[in-house]
């Protein structure tokens, strides 16, 4: 049998130059820390997903679904009907709307898919996407495979010393905001609760963001994947909610983070029609339409939650986790930011040291300092996080290179586990 | 609560000029077929799904994966390593070659998304994409959102009167084909067995195809999702497996064809690693992954198929199915093409005589006669197909007027109270 491929390759069908940029092909932090090149039992607080499974009521719904018919085959490219009632049941009270199911939702293959559909739809050769650094590393190259260009504006880090800071702390430079506008901005993304920051966004830096927006005339995506994330009773605001806002933003959500089900591709756009006409446009000819099983699943997650109490419960069981990576790092007495929302805490790990000529593999060499001290503490210690500098632009890499990203969504006794191991880097603090 | 939308529209965000071309935002045959517009007890031989569920046996496969934990997770980018292998141990005989899982194969959220990401990943602005029409309509806007520009080339439709034409006489003129090619074409879309013609390419007609690739050095997308339903013994030739076209060639393959199941939205792309690599970039930005559960699903399918004789079984059926139509069409003596495989028909629907007057809605007028013709055919007696002209560009669009596409993926029951009524077109039949 042939295994052998040319060996002239002078010849080879190039690919398309928008491969060339935002990183694209280049060897991502997912694949440099994933599990197969770390040692067997490193315990994994780097990917963030879940190692447990949706709740059991939901997935008895996706098992209903296969059981049937229809469900098995092709859904309308805006989703199933279904699930899109629910979802106007869900959030039209918590939007203050009476949304239409037919103009105003779509269904689309995880958060990922429907926002770069949303790129797709709107960018022009050389229109601006503002993002906060850091930021969801998807952003980059789905804005820039349509043509668009990142502009990055840096969520400014709390400077004081104390051991514990919040993610709220982390701030937004209203000028720097506004110096990063120009005739081709197109869009501005907002992710709160924010992914690694864990920053819930107060309203009233949503309400600076939404003066500028209707200033320049920009769209506005909301990335609230972790909307049902939020701690301690702050308020989660949604920047669509604000006064004239509804006419610019897409809200963007996902069943993934919602039912603890990061693997059935499941998330939904909500937005004005005008959006989501090209929109829907741009995802049919994408995916066509998303998998129908589990859009039933979801549907049934919506419809039920309340009266299960089940995102109340679920959000109990997270700050549980929560606690017990923070009481670690307490003990431990390295700095970190305590997060209002999502699953992700950010450790300074400035103070952490390691030997020089550690046997590091290539692919961290010539990263942040951030690369080689996540290695050394999962091939140390046994517990794998994420460089941060890998979210930010290379010219404000060195504002993520004193971070690694821990992601708390895992079950009480691996987090416990993970913390035993996380005491033993007590042998590598600074002074 | 608020339901109104802005009312000065002049200053809304404007969509992308992708979207003006290709057909993107007009009304598509599929939404003013479907079933919502027609009577409501009109028999749907428009839509090419089943009307029956996958295989007990791969659901249960699903659900078994659905109560797991990982299976219900993000999965590789490049596909579940199980899915992998079954494609590896499925394929790798058939196209004479020991595959490599690790960067030759792709899993994909459905053919579609597969397709798109070829074409996001070779397509630079201006590139040229030749496609054989009639076309599976996602193609146009498919690469026109991507910047490449379609051309055309018909398959000649048999031109003598018999009334039962093989699909193999849908006929290349390789003079056009060759005339269509520029110094700007890039890439070769193949369709083989073919929607809507049920043509099988022979083995002739792809080293035609073959040697034009290899002359001009053009990517050859070989679009085989109907690989399981090719009848009467033919052969399935699959174009990568001619002389040095491995090398040029990516397979596109749907497990919603293979095992009737549609909404799954698992495919599967197979290239050299050259191929695969641009691609998986672009995938993994577009959707990251595809979802978890029905992938372990597909897998299980690929396991058992060869030991269950699934295929072999599903075939047989297929043949029935379409035997049913045929002797119903041959009863009413309208010409239509005998598909070699896929599980379309083509009737000549030039015949079938409808009053100018009748109450048409806006959607079809203006559109070819086919339109008109599938509209009256599905009020009048209430089964609905597909006008063919929407496969063709506008240039060409007279040829596919003189044909409606009927889909024989029903059950038995359904196909012969559908062809109880479709014995009623006698009497609008001209002589
Ligand atoms: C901020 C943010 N947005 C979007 C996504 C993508 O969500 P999904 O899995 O639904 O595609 C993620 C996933 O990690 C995320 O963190
Ligand atoms: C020729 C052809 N290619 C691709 C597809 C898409 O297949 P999937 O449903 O796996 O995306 C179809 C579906 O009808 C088709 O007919």
């Amino acid at each position: 049998m042939a295994t052998s491929t040319r060996t002239d390759r002078s010849n080879l069908v190039p690919f398309s130059s928008r491969l060339k940029e935002g990183k694209a092909l280049a060897q991502d932090v997912w694949s440099i820390f994933a599990a197969a090149n770390l040692p067997a039992d490193c315990i994994n607080l780097g990917q963030g997903y879940m190692n447990f499974a949706p709740p059991k009521w939901v997935t008895k719904a996706a098992e209903e679904a296969l059981n049937s018919v229809a469900p098995n085959h092709y859904s309308h490219p805006r989703g199933r009907i279904r699930l899109r009632e629910a979802i106007k049941a869900f959030y039209g009270p918590q939007l203050n709307r009476d949304l239409d199911v037919e103009s105003e939702i779509l269904v689309t293959s995880g958060a990922n898919e429907g926002q770069y559909s949303v790129f797709t739809a709107f960018l022009e050769q050389g229109d601006e996407v503002i993002m906060f650094e850091p930021f969801f590393d998807q952003y980059l190259p789905s804005v820039t495979f349509n043509g668009g260009k990142p502009v990055y504006v840096p969520l400014h880090p709390p400077k004081d010393s104390k051991l514990k800071s919040s993610s709220n702390e982390w701030a937004i430079d209203f000028d720097e905001l506004r110096r990063a506008i120009t005739p081709r901005t197109k869009m501005i993304i907002v992710n709160t609760p924010h992914n690694p920051v864990g920053k819930v966004f107060t309203k009233q830096e949503l309400e600076g963001i939404a003066s500028i927006a209707e200033e320049f005339n920009l769209l506005v995506m909301s990335d609230e994947v972790y909307d049902c994330l939020v701690f301690d009773g702050k308020e989660h605001v949604r920047i669509a909610n604000l006064p004239g806002m509804w006419d610019r933003t897409v809200t963007v959500c996902s069943a993934g983070k919602a039912f603890a089900a990061t693997g059935w591709r499941i998330g939904w756009l909500i937005a004005p029609a005008y959006i989501i006409q090209p929109t829907l446009a741009a995802s049919t000819r994408i995916v066509f339409c998303s998998n129908s099983p589990l859009q039933e699943a979801a549907a049934t997650g919506l419809e039920q939650a309340k009266e299960r109490k089940f995102f109340e419960t679920q959000l109990a069981e997270y700050a549980e986790r929560r606690q017990i990576l923070c009481d670690a790092f307490d003990q431990l007495g390295l700095k970190y930011t305590m997060p209002e929302g999502s699953y992700f805490i950010l450790l300074d790990i400035s103070k952490v040291k390691f030997p020089d000529d550690y046997p590091f593999p290539q692919s961290v060499l010539g990263r942040g300092r951030d690369f080689r001290a996540c290695w050394f503490i999962a091939v140390e210690v046994g517990v794998s996080s994420i460089p941060v500098s890998e979210f930010y632009c290379e010219e404000h890499a060195n504002i993520g290179e004193a971070y690694a990203r821990f992601a708390f969504c895992k079950d009480v006794d691996t987090l416990k586990a993970a913390v035993e191991r996380l005491y033993r880097l007590k042998d590598y603090i600074e002074a």
